[in-house]
């Protein structure tokens, strides 16, 4: 009976048999230490018998075996026990030199041009402990999001990614035929998650998005997963607080659940209050102005280095490594958004910045079939009944409360809890201009 | 303050409001009954006083409003209460007629023809109270399908969508323009999950995938979401148990949940047996050939009748809605499957048939590396080269333990358990060769 390598240290003195994969294997002054690797983690053995070290010679990593024995408990080993008087079954052996070395630290392959040999070698490379680690705090984020946002009262759903044309940037589409028609891949679920405040007031989705976007910076994929949340009869006020509750519940239930995979990355568990707080863009300005001597008083936007120092400016005065980004200029409002109540030179809008990052953007959106429609028309250019506008405005004619919602990349999300320098690390298998596979 | 309706029961006497739709409206003998509509329920509210009657002159169903008065106990209302002494406030009217009636049931556009109109206006249907429980039952269904995958030990992950070649089934894929190269969207996440058991021993997956089917059955879609999970260091018993285990969890979380949703579809708890029971394929032909006097001995599949036959004798005779089917002929098998030990003539295979029909197919893989890269050429006709083997190979090759895992589609586990005419009615927005919209 195979047990798992966290499950020995309460099998001390007794016979045990673990199975997995080779992991290392190192001889030591006529000794050989091998580790073996299952999904709870890793488990040394020191084989001594002639006959059981022949066993092992010429294997390689991976090699898939069953090592039964006596279990020792030893400080110096991982999970502290050792397995001793080993008797080894070789299962699958592996023969071929790995093309990664996954028993050794892969930290190089996370800079630069290296980066392409992390992916390529991704299948092999995610046998590391703490290259897997990622996408273990990565399923964690998902399942804390998923908790807090079910705690309340949002309905998981899943919308089509297949569409029948381009609803919002029509440049980054990917295009194909659908039986004769043209067809487009969703850039994001945003007409369909307000379509559906109109069902169930509040829901969410988790799922890919896709954008054909030609620049292979740090910053951009082809396809990432959206968290996408939305609810009626709220205000912005509402909307803070709610990604203020779900930055702190993924926070808290991540440290706990990962601590082991956080400690592997040295990520340190984010500073947040309660309620994240809120600073208007011009006064961004005026302090950034001041502190820099660079002046943007009067932009738009914010510089990359803006989001940075105001990110370092929350953490040492305001206690807090998020910030809300109030108060932007409602002339850069897509049409289905809202300015904001008896200031309309604002957007009814904020920006969620992390660690130096915006992370999400969320807003209120008009909710007035008349004067969306008409904005439709005016603002975009859009034609209300064309496929891609013709059901939105339908839900919305058919009476919309109020609502707001927010969007949220999981990979960005991933990279910025665990400190990675570029989001590709943050997703298993990544997609840009340049790559397609595996 | 907006209160839920279905939290007025403790207000009772009280003064509240509920805030939400207007659901319906009725004169009966010159009393205005309202029916308001939020996210928890139905409430009522008989309006009396000539100013509240007056500002419901020409709204229609949709018009958001708030409804304050006092909380009166009334069996024969939703919930057991009324709303009396009202005062309304309407935040948004709607006068235009809805183009569906959803204050009245819809079950009539659930058949034939008439499935086009229910998806045309799906925006304005959903919000029928029994029309969104299929989507709240969805919702739980993927919840009880996470909680005991999780409680097994499996990941959950996210694997890509976007493929740089076909790896299976070449014909019903959609193709596209990748910045020059041409790209699939992926059929299932079949390799990628085997690849990550390598990894993390027990993944699962619950995302959409895509088949290019240009057929307009009732069983066809061009999107759907696929339920996969696979597994190492394991046989395909252990497989049975593993999803015997989820279908139990499905049933009990979802009827405990969600019963006033099964209630409202008079959808009775499927009965299952913690272990669901096997049958050879042989064993089914035999006996249904006995029964009905068509003879299918010596078929290589189980014809529809035969499907729902089984599924019939299962429930009278072994106290199960869902059985196993086993021994299918190893002549059908894909290059990545694996035959039984012993008996190379059958596939290491089963078939899960639920209420009649196939919801699931579970297999173990080939694991060996030469053996599967000698299929690959061999039965396949495949490239090992290729990016749709390259790096599935590449896995194989540093180390694969015996494996198998599942795949299930969520719309037909939803529909048999809620028990539905046509998948179609279990997703959403649903694609097929003829909708692409909303």
């Amino acid at each position: 009976m195979r047990i798992l390598a966290k499950e020995l240290k309460t099998h001390v003195g007794e016979q045990a048999t673990v199975g997995g994969w080779l992991h290392k294997k190192r001889l030591l002054g006529g000794l050989t230490f091998i580790v073996i690797r299952d999904r709870s983690g890793l488990t040394q053995a020191l084989v001594k018998e002639k006959g059981e070290v022949e066993k092992l010679r010429g294997l390689q990593v991976g090699t898939v075996l069953e090592v039964s024995g006596i279990v020792a408990a030893d400080d110096r080993a991982p999970g502290g026990v050792e397995i001793h008087e080993v008797n080894l079954k070789i299962n699958v052996p592996v023969e071929a030199e790995p093309p990664i070395e996954i028993d050794k630290s892969l930290d190089q392959f996370h800079k630069g041009d290296l980066l392409d040999t992390l992916f390529e070698y991704r299948v092999i490379g995610l046998r590391n402990p703490k290259e897997q680690a990622v996408f273990k705090v990565q399923a964690e984020i998902v399942e804390a999001i998923r908790k807090y946002l079910r705690s309340q009262e949002f309905t998981d759903m899943r919308t089509p990614k297949l569409l029948a044309a381009a609803t919002e940037g029509g440049a980054e589409v990917f295009k194909f035929d659908y039986f004769g028609k043209e067809a487009t891949l969703a850039q994001s679920p945003q007409f369909y998650k307000q379509m559906m405040v109109g069902v169930f007031e509040r829901v969410f989705e988790i799922a890919p998005v896709y954008r054909a976007e030609p620049s292979a910076t740090t910053r951009h994929m082809t396809e990432y997963i959206s968290i996408d949340g939305e609810m009626g009869f709220i205000s912005i006020e509402d909307l803070k607080v709610l990604l203020s509750g779900m930055m702190n519940a993924v926070v808290n239930d991540v440290w706990e659940v990962c601590e082991s995979e956080m400690t592997l990355w040295k990520s340190p568990k984010p500073v947040l209050p309660e309620l994240i707080p809120s600073i208007t863009m011009a006064e961004i300005h005026e302090k950034y102005t001041e502190a820099t001597g660079t002046k943007t008083v009067g932009e738009k936007d914010l510089r990359p280095d803006e989001e940075r120092w105001i990110c370092e400016y929350a953490k040492e005065n305001l206690g807090s490594e998020a910030v809300f980004v109030t108060d932007w200029p409602a002339s850069d409002m897509k049409f289905y958004h809202a300015a904001q109540e008896g200031k309309p030179e604002f957007a009814d809008r904020f920006d969620l910045l992390f660690r130096g990052v915006e992370i999400s953007t969320g807003s209120m959106r008009e909710h007035r079939y008349d004067v969306v429609r008409q904005q439709l028309i005016e603002q975009a250019n859009g034609d209300p009944e064309a496929p891609g506008f013709k059901y939105f405005l339908m839900a919305m004619q058919a009476g919309m409360p109020p609502h707001g919602g927010f969007g949220m990349g999981l990979e960005r999300l991933t990279q910025k809890m665990i400190g990675l320098q570029n989001v590709k690390e943050a997703s298993i298998f990544p997609r840009d201009i340049n790559r397609l596979a595996p």
